[in-house]
């Protein structure tokens, strides 16, 4: 699992679209190496107005994926009101950049007995972090990784700024295994590969990614979605990086298949 | 109400910590002229250790001093679990900062009858923010107004800081009243009326005041409360500069009583 | 001067542009009742093709708009080879934000018999600006005041983050007298004179104020320059806010005139 | 030379102290494959109390180590008025990040036939950043390359927040090479080589590290350098991540020796 000598790669679209969306992309990142997919059921919009995710039904499609695929289920939480329905059908339960604080939301996730990943808030210190999965610890949830995935700066060249330095600093203050998403950490679909590989060399015991193969007509982040070709591009640049390293890739974890 | 020509001010300690506490700080703050009470009786703590707030017992003594200083009551909502305690106590619904991309939250909010503050996110745009209350407005409550608690930014010498120039920005972009809170945005307490000064000056309809008798006992945010002295020092000097300025302080908006 | 009971205002245009233009506003901000006249000769610009202002010969109508009007000068200065020349026309001697940390600069200005007038860097921390004064002060010249000008944050409503919390800082810190630049700090007219009314009653011992009676043709920052008759309305705000607060304006610090 | 397909990295003491010091390091870095040698003889010190560099002697002390190594030398360059000795001694002339803006300075170096190392600055943007640079192209001198040191967001588990994600950026929208300097990104020497292996893999044409052999006794910047066993360590992690992506050192740009 994650946190271990091997690295592990998540993949998947932003968000489930449609049962042959989510099924041609898993197909593709697991044919690339992915060990976990990821996929959003629900997503939280800065705009009311923005497709906010098919629910429940998109947490089936990923249940699909993953029995056609054998890849454990990443997926994000976003309400208590549906906390049960994503802890029924997801792997790995998400908390996102918005909800690190949601401090209602944290301890419900504590009680629950499968994986959490905690993403770093836009603005939060490493002690809020840690804090926050202190939150998850203390409810008796000791099953947490961590997710850097880009801080709010002054910077205009990018999205966010991606914090790297906080990769080793995480390992000197933490057992916590941490991940980087260098996909919103940077929201532009050219700088993903260089901050994934940047992210191996700096220690990061996984990445997630975004993946789509019809970018232009995702409804959810486009325009920071790796396409399948480039992203087994950049799992042969992870792989060597790590081996450059001494590290490999983590074994697929398989699951289910049926 | 807020958004009216008159200056609304909000005052009260950080936490409800106990009957006697409760009562004796809004009766300060009542007669040094504030026209509404806060209190929290659910509390956003960065650690799980720390004083998590007397939750519905809270709000019962926020109804007890309302009752007693005819003062209407805002309290924060946390969480969609107590969302109607909150609501069947409160006169106003604070959304904290840790909760302004809370969707979920803001989704059930909009459905209520009652006024909601929605304070900043501590690393929220002026877009996003607004993006956070047409989530209560597309729900059907326009009983909305914003409260600037100070953005996170490099400075080391206060809480936060504080974003002046957003009530401006938000007369110029949105019809919503605007508050300040300058008790989070400095954190210190030396700094609170300059503050609140200057947020008047500034041209905000309202400011919010921690406010508290016994500071060093405080079970939270002690180092920025105003002792009610000084609140009522602070009320004259808010009073001139809003007269200087051709306003007035609001009428209390008095409630119940008996 | 700076640093007494009364508040100082000092206004002008960003760049002296010509004659005309400069004695032209040099009338109205002393009409408006302005203590001292600034104006830019030498214009620090992000840009090498932007205007990089009249240099010396932009002294000398500085000296003639002084003489004009009694006003005496503050103009910033650059540079170690220009800065005798901005040392024989100027009365108070700006330090520009990207110089705040021009060490070679500052010790040559800590030798001078004149006053500095030392703005904030955009980055700068309270300590680290603090100890660029303390550059001065080490050579000698203890005559120095500070300008905050606003910070570099993420937020995108404005042109900088000012952050009016560090006025009272400053006051607990240091001796050091400090004045306010809403101008720079916001980079829009319609929020200058609610920044200037806020900073004065933060406590701030002066204001400086950029006025342009033509900003559609100014060579530099028109958007953010104030008409006259606004600069005049603006001051009538701030002598009643400092009287509410128990301050009045500065006795105007004539100079020459002959 | 800087951006070329070869890696390139320079190292070298943050200070050059003395004559048994300076060699001492020199030789240890050369012997780890370094290509450049670096040391500051006039120091930006925040305060006027610190160490401010050994001045000319510091020139001299760097010539010295370039005759004894054959190593070219890249110091830092402060001041208008000791650019002619800078610029006799130094083989690459650097720009600090608190003198990006300083244009008199820059306009001066375009004037040069020598190199440029152009920091960033704290808070810059990158199209300020370009913008300085073109302040040096201007002028006629297009031997320049960049160096990221980190940025000031509001982390504070490091020293600054390194901007991996401006390296890929800045190859998009410039062709001038641009290297890292993860000692002051960083300011702690754990993290020193995690961020350089990660520049590596984003892509940089170089890296800059201070390296000091007694770290305990630095006049400059201790906390941060690495001891010559660990940078020669370090130098082994970046051949091989620059070899798993197709790329390998440089060759040493061998001067002088005599």
């Amino acid at each position: 699992g994650i946190g271990g000598p091997g690295l592990v790669v998540i993949a998947g679209p932003c968000a489930v679209e449609s049962e042959e969306q989510m099924l041609r992309i898993a197909r593709r990142v697991k044919a690339a190496g992915a060990q976990m997919l990821r996929g959003g059921a629900f997503k939280p919009r800065t705009s009311p107005y923005a497709f906010q995710g098919m629910g429940k039904k998109g947490l089936q499609l990923l249940a699909l994926a993953r029995k056609e695929t054998g890849l454990p289920v990443v997926t994000e939480v976003l309400d208590q009101r549906t906390l049960a329905d994503v802890a029924e059908y997801a792997d790995v339960l998400q908390v996102g950049a918005r909800n690190m604080q949601n401090f209602a939301l944290l301890k419900e996730l504590g009680q629950l007995k499968k994986p959490i990943m905690l993403k770093r808030g836009l603005s939060a210190t490493l002690d809020e972090w840690l804090m926050s999965a202190e939150y998850l610890l203390s409810e008796g949830n000791k099953n947490i990784f961590l997710c850097e995935r880009g801080i709010r700066a002054f910077s205009d060249h990018a999205r966010n700024t991606l914090d790297l330095n906080v990769v080793p600093a995480v390992k000197e203050m933490s057992h916590l295994p941490i991940i980087v998403d260098p996909s919103h950490a940077t929201g532009v679909r050219a700088r993903v590969a260089p901050m994934a590989r940047a992210a191996v060399a700096a220690g990061a015991h996984g990445i997630m990614i975004e993946v789509h193969d019809r970018p232009d007509q995702a409804l959810c982040d486009g325009p920071q979605a790796l396409h399948p070709d480039d992203f087994a591009t950049l799992m042969v640049d992870l792989a060597a990086i790590a081996g450059a390293l001494g590290r490999g890739m983590a074994t697929p974890a398989l699951k289910g298949r049926g």
